[in-house]
């Protein structure tokens, strides 16, 4: 049996060791196919990061596939089954670092398109491609950047699919058609260090802090709404001490978390949290980031054609969802455009052994394909 | 005008660099001063630690000067004015690390014990020296192993004074009469790791013990009493996260210690914080190390003869308290002996730039040989 287009480059890219945030030649290969079907490609380089936009078509809607080239890690070798940038295909299942996250959807999205074109030729709108090589690093040098040249240039994404593994038992189950905003907060608690014997002269920050703690985990920031769960807060590190088990610390470190619904802003926690600090009356430092706003595509014509691509395709209801981390279709949304993300199950993304089902990137073929066809022809 | 006797010594002690746990020949300096007057020496060394036992008489009470030679480090040498084993004179300070804690207390004790039994050739009972190496260390293999070695032959110290810097302003302001327990915990609380933005899949355990550590640093554990002040608890260290903000850690460790009164036993304060964790429903491990029990010598002929000696040398009514860091005293009041800690001002101590008064110096001598002679006489 012969092998389907979509694992064939799916292979292809996966032996390309793109550890971000290298590219190693994968927009190269995926620039060639598009360059075949017409499409115009602008090279962007920024500092570490290879950046690609592909556009074939001058009309609107601009339709435009993102995602990314680079892969994390792939931690303890000898902890993988296979070679992580072999490609194997076993078991109905094609194997490696990136075949989820997301080189099989990278895959998908052109074999999809170059069928959509060779069937529709003249279809109206525009299709773009916004690929990046740093969405599992900093993000710094990526997506954000090469959406403001676009802005600079006032060129807009109408319409972007995403193509992050959303999926969680078959693929389709769920599409993310919006993100939790993410916000970090730094906190430096001052006491006065002293020896455990004298407390009378030091100011214990582990003491001071403590109550406050409570009250912000405890604390309901939001009730979430009818596309977000409620915000959540987590500490993620803390720290005060010498080692020494006689000296009383002099300060106190720690880092927290929100994963925001559009239920609050960023001032209104900012706002909160230093009033619950204030209330306990210690001296401290905050510093703030913003590591990326919440954005939501509550409905309009691209979750339409995607929940119904899905329903051709697979025959089940997709789940709209709006959990998990942040993306890059944050950066893409702020400039006004839909936004979905949709790709193939993520079970073993970020992992060891990490391996895609071979028919859920063909069938991500096929929705895509649909998705397409929906919107343009 | 000629330099006294106990200013001699002290300087011949402090320049010999016995920096915790080495004695460099201190001990053997005092055993030749003690040999002299009809003491017998005996040498123990453990390990890494030089003790000394001597003893002059067999006759009770047995009076017992107890003290260390080991100095703490220098820490930065540029940051003292004077070289710290030069012992240098000036402006009527000794200056020099471990002038005040303890070489200048071990002087005045050899000079004011030559004085007494030139003065009282027949005095009454026994006089003797327990001297260590490894006060300023872990105190593994000294005093404790000195008083195993004497337990086992059934040798018992009656009244021992302790020559650690006990005053503050004059040298006898202050005697310590006791001293409160130490105890340290080490609690480990075992959370879920996970991503903050899955809290449901994880346990913070930073979450789940702040409410404790509140309680626990509220919690009035005793009001202490008439010789002690109130138990104190003060949390030392605490850690929990990998690092990264996007992580909810696996386990948190946090570090404390009691400074407890004779209000409160050992087993008290543990089945009191186990229960205030308990109550909290999370998963721990805890663990315990006694530093030291309290001790207290509320009265008797020890404790009258140094408040009297202290009145008739400076005219001054002595302060007992039970107040700051453990000492060695502790092993010695363990055997049922009376004990009481008199030095000089503690100002100096473990910092640089240590210097003793040459006053105070002359005047623990006075005091010392008062003591001896109230008591032995
Ligand atoms: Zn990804
Ligand atoms: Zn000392």
């Amino acid at each position: 049996m012969s092998q389907s287009e979509v694992i064939t480059l799916a292979q292809a890219l996966i032996q390309r060791p793109s550890v971000t945030p290298k590219d190693e030649g994968c927009q190269t290969l995926m620039a060639e196919r598009l360059k075949k079907l017409g499409f115009s490609i602008e090279e962007l380089f920024f500092v570490d990061t290879q950046n690609m936009w592909a556009r074939k078509g001058q009309q609107s809607p601009l339709f435009c596939f993102a995602g990314h080239t680079d892969v994390v890690p792939t931690g303890p070798i000898n902890a993988w089954h296979l070679d992580p940038f072999a490609a194997t295909v076993q078991d109905g299942y094609l194997h490696g670092r990136g075949a989820a996250d997301m080189k099989g959807s990278l895959a998908a999205m052109i074999v999809a398109t170059e069928r959509f074109i060779t069937d529709f030729p003249d279809h109206k709108g525009s299709i773009a491609f916004l690929i990046t090589s740093d969405e599992e690093g900093p993000f710094i040098n990526g997506t954000t950047r090469v959406i403001d040249v676009l802005e600079a240039r006032n060129e807009k994404i109408d319409l972007c699919l995403v193509g992050e593994p959303s999926s969680t038992h078959q693929v389709g189950d769920v599409v993310k058609n919006g993100r939790r905003g993410s916000l970090t907060g730094f906190v430096t608690v001052k006491g006065i260090q002293g020896h455990v014997a004298y407390p009378q002269l030091a100011k214990n920050p582990i003491h001071l802090v403590s109550p406050a703690l409570t009250e912000l985990s405890q604390t309901v920031w939001d009730q979430g709404n009818a596309f977000f769960p409620a915000t959540s807060f987590q500490i993620s590190n803390i720290q005060a001490g010498t080692g020494a088990g006689n000296v009383i610390p002099g300060e106190l470190d720690v880092q927290f978390n929100f994963r925001f619904s559009t239920e609050v802003t960023v001032e209104q926690l900012q706002v909160r949290v230093v009033s619950i600090l204030d209330h306990y009356g210690f001296d401290y430092d905050i510093n703030w980031i913003i590591n990326g706003l919440p954005f939501l595509t509550a409905e309009g014509s691209l979750v339409e054609a995607t929940v119904k691509a899905i329903k051709q395709v697979q025959h089940i209801e997709t789940s709209l969802e709006t959990t998990g981390g942040t993306s890059d279709g944050r950066f893409i949304a702020q400039t006004g455009a839909q936004v979905v993300e949709l790709g193939p199950c993520n079970a073993t993304i970020h992992k060891v052994n990490e391996c895609v089902s071979i028919e859920d990137l063909e069938r991500l073929t096929d929705i895509y394909y649909h998705i397409l066809r929906e919107i343009l022809a």
